[in-house]
């Protein structure tokens, strides 16, 4: 079966802001439907980190998030700034800003989509090796954090727990896993 | 470190609808710091479905997605509905509805979110066993899709190569094949 891009037939922002926009589209599918509104968000793209230290520990943040308006434990992330001058370049601004740490290997392990369906964003997962603390962390005035060390093993039971529960950062998380030959 | 929740001075819709909502926040972090605007966006829960069949393959999907206009490779999912009794139920509707397929056993392996930053959604990981085609799909005017079985082996291949790139659905996938203990 041939699947068919639907057609747009106009499409209007409700909001713009550098951190998220919203529009309306009206569509056309193959069949002939009309679909209106379809909502599409715009976000920017995301970068994950997945750092070891030299012991084989993650590093981790625990961050207060408004949205759900509690805190979660994550891998460190964020959004790739303009001045970024590529992905990889804005996770090791992200990992040394949040967790004061610098790794002496980095792999590109590719992209994942947030969610296809609403979203026009993606986020890089990149694996960083041989991570040591070289400075305090940075933080900006809306980040409430701290960062640990955490096995491999106390990760993968708070998947299986649902003690860590950020998605993305999961499929991150056991994607460099995988990489490693460690799942 | 305590981590502490910011407070929630003021809050208005930009825009709303039944599939998606954005605020707009006023928020005061515990440093006294005012962060405005801060943009969450609402959307309805959903379901992810990661069935076997007796072959211990995987059903999956192909659906086109028009916020990034293409087809992505993924597993059977939907938003939970009001008439849905229960998350399990709308789990059960959507396998057989994008499918045709029904399960002889359905196991919860708990919730994740897909970004608790800017969202107040979660999705429901749901692993169906002994999937059996019963009838033809039953698919919306809005879904484009069609589906198929994928051995394990040829998923994890793909997640690596980043042929299979639909973020939670990976997060969904691998949590699965850890509770069968097949990664």
């Amino acid at each position: 079966m041939l699947l068919r891009p639907w057609k747009t037939i106009s499409s209007q922002y409700l909001s713009k802001s550098p951190w998220i926009s919203l529009r309306a589209e009206k569509c056309e599918t193959a069949d002939g439907h009309t679909i209106d509104p379809y909502y599409v968000v715009e976000m920017p793209d995301w970068v994950h980190i997945i750092a070891f230290d030299k012991d084989e520990k993650v590093i981790t943040t625990l961050q207060y998030r408004h949205a759900m308006r509690e805190v979660f434990w994550e891998i460190p992330c964020g959004e790739i700034d303009e001045k970024d001058p590529s992905p990889m370049d804005a996770a090791k601004r992200e990992l040394l800003e949040e967790t004061g740490y610098q790794a002496s290997e980095w792999i590109d392990l590719g992209v994942m989509y947030p969610n296809p369906a609403r979203q026009t964003n993606k986020f890089h997962n990149m694996l960083a090796l041989g991570a040591k603390k070289v400075a305090e962390p940075n933080l900006d005035v809306a980040e409430e954090m701290t960062h640990q060390l955490s096995s491999v093993e106390e990760l993968l039971v708070s998947i299986k727990s649902g003690k860590f529960m950020h998605g993305i950062h999961v499929a991150s998380l056991l994607r460099a896993l995988m990489e490693l030959g460690k799942i």
